[in-house]
């Protein structure tokens, strides 16, 4: 089997970085430039934005995708569009697949039993019904609420299992009320709610472990918390994390250090508004689509140089 | 404002019934009928499942839009499909829209800020961005997933305060594993994570409460555990419940009527597999459309009484 934490593995060895590229669209961001030429074209709003949106991350991916070893679309961004926003996933996905860029699907997504069977299907395709194959969407690896339980959380891992993909289960994340819930604690001076995820992770992780030894059975842990980082990588010692919250949410190179594996690896850090997000609003109207690309190179070089 | 749970208490007593009709799209299950009428026509294989899925579900729907208040469609079933799967979704609620049945996207989505509140767009549109219309996915009411904290929550809330449209956020779900983290007690009797939960959907829920005291700030509370419906009750007086699990995952009428509120009003009861799969794969091939339309007619009916 070729496993996902040994193509991540590869990628990172090849790029020299563990930078993530958060692909977020927000149309409002995107400078007018792309507005513009899309609105020459689009024969519909559906059609407008997805212009819009395919354009302004081709044009801006072309210029880093050998640089980043991975692209983590989040999902939210594109539904907010409708069917179009979801065509421009693809869109992005397909070109992003062409191009040897991993791809991690930040949906966060989560069901009971043969609901979540449907959600693994949906990032794990293409699979068949009825005799003919699904053209679903497509993802290297998924973004998985445990929330409704660990039963809940075994048709991705199965799934995942046959195809060689990953999972990063949300253990603890980087907004201000992550703890009202991850952080009750069990009993007296018991195990919290993250913690008692990370032990299943951790028992469970062979089943998606690579040749190297970090596996695909993997856990968003938020960069916010560096005393977190490294309680979970004690537990977790072997799973590769996902780090969101690396610049625009105030997490720090040196704070993210503590995530590593003692062998210095299993990690990948987001970043979306850092590398995407330096537009000013203002500025934006008399950029030309050279300038928007070469400012985002630089700001992926300079995340890349951070690290 | 023409509140959520206001136009769910006018749909139940026009309707006589609490039953939701659960819509989870499994081609292997609908009958062949419907495949055979999609092949003649379908260009592509995308086409082929968007036909065979909005044919089925249009078809029967028809037969008993005029009995019951609401259906809910959950994504994952039509996201295995793609884009010709959202496309589908698209059709059959703005079908349902049209016939005046209120619309819960079982979705259970949940994110941090921005993106919670690009997943509140997807479903409380359509908005305008850039200037422009967008068509996005379209809801009444939609799932949230509660697991990232309560600041995660409020994007939806405030939301829907501005759309009068509800939320059912999950607070303890049906299915075996549910207790693993939602039944985690914070220190030694104290309150666990379901009614943690419980507490603030109870303590906001004014915020969305209709002229007829209840708030379609709701909850997702499963049927399996009669007594957790009390107790749930009793935490939310006045908030309107979800309960999956009906039929199928186990639970009775009896169980459910635990989870009225004191008027003996704020349900709404899901089934899915208890309407629209009746259908025996095996005998599938030789039955007509007008016999797949009377058996879920009458399925449907047999669990109205039953109410």
């Amino acid at each position: 089997m070729d496993w996902f934490s040994d193509r991540v593995g590869a990628a990172i060895e090849k790029t020299g970085t563990v930078l993530t590229a958060g692909i977020d669209p927000d149309i409002d961001t995107i400078p007018l430039c792309f507005h513009r030429e899309a609105a020459a074209s689009a024969r519909s709003d559906e059609e407008f934005f997805r212009r819009v949106i395919v354009q302004f991350y081709l044009s801006t991916l072309e210029a880093i995708a050998d640089s980043i070893p991975t692209v983590k679309p989040n999902l939210a961004f594109f539904e907010q569009f409708g069917i179009g926003g979801l065509r421009a996933y693809r869109e992005i996905t397909d070109w992003c697949r062409a191009r040897g860029l991993l791809i991690i699907a930040d949906a966060k997504r989560g069901d009971i039993g043969s609901t979540a069977a449907a959600y693994a299907a949906a990032f794990f395709g293409p699979r068949t019904a009825a005799g003919r194959p699904v053209d679903a969407l497509y993802a290297d690896a998924v973004t998985v609420n445990p929330f409704l339980g660990f039963d809940t959380l075994e048709p991705f891992v199965s799934r995942a299992v046959n195809c060689g993909t990953g999972i990063f289960i949300l253990v603890r994340t980087s907004n201000p009320g992550s703890a009202d819930l991850q952080g009750i604690k069990q009993g007296i001076d018991g195990v919290d709610v993250s913690l008692k995820i990370a032990e299943w992770i951790s028992q469970q992780g062979k089943r998606l472990r690579g040749t190297s030894g970090i596996s695909g059975l993997g856990a968003v842990v938020g960069a916010t918390h560096p005393s977190e980082l490294r309680r979970m990588r004690a537990a977790m010692p072997d799973a590769l994390f996902l780090i969101p919250g690396y610049g625009a949410q105030g997490g720090s190179a040196s704070d993210i250090s503590q995530a590593r594996t003692a062998h210095g690896k299993g990690i990948l850090v987001n970043s979306s508004r850092g590398i995407f997000g330096g537009i000013s609003p203002d500025a934006s109207s008399t950029e030309t689509r050279e300038i928007v690309v070469a400012r985002v190179a630089e700001a992926c070089a300079a995340l890349v140089d951070a690290r």
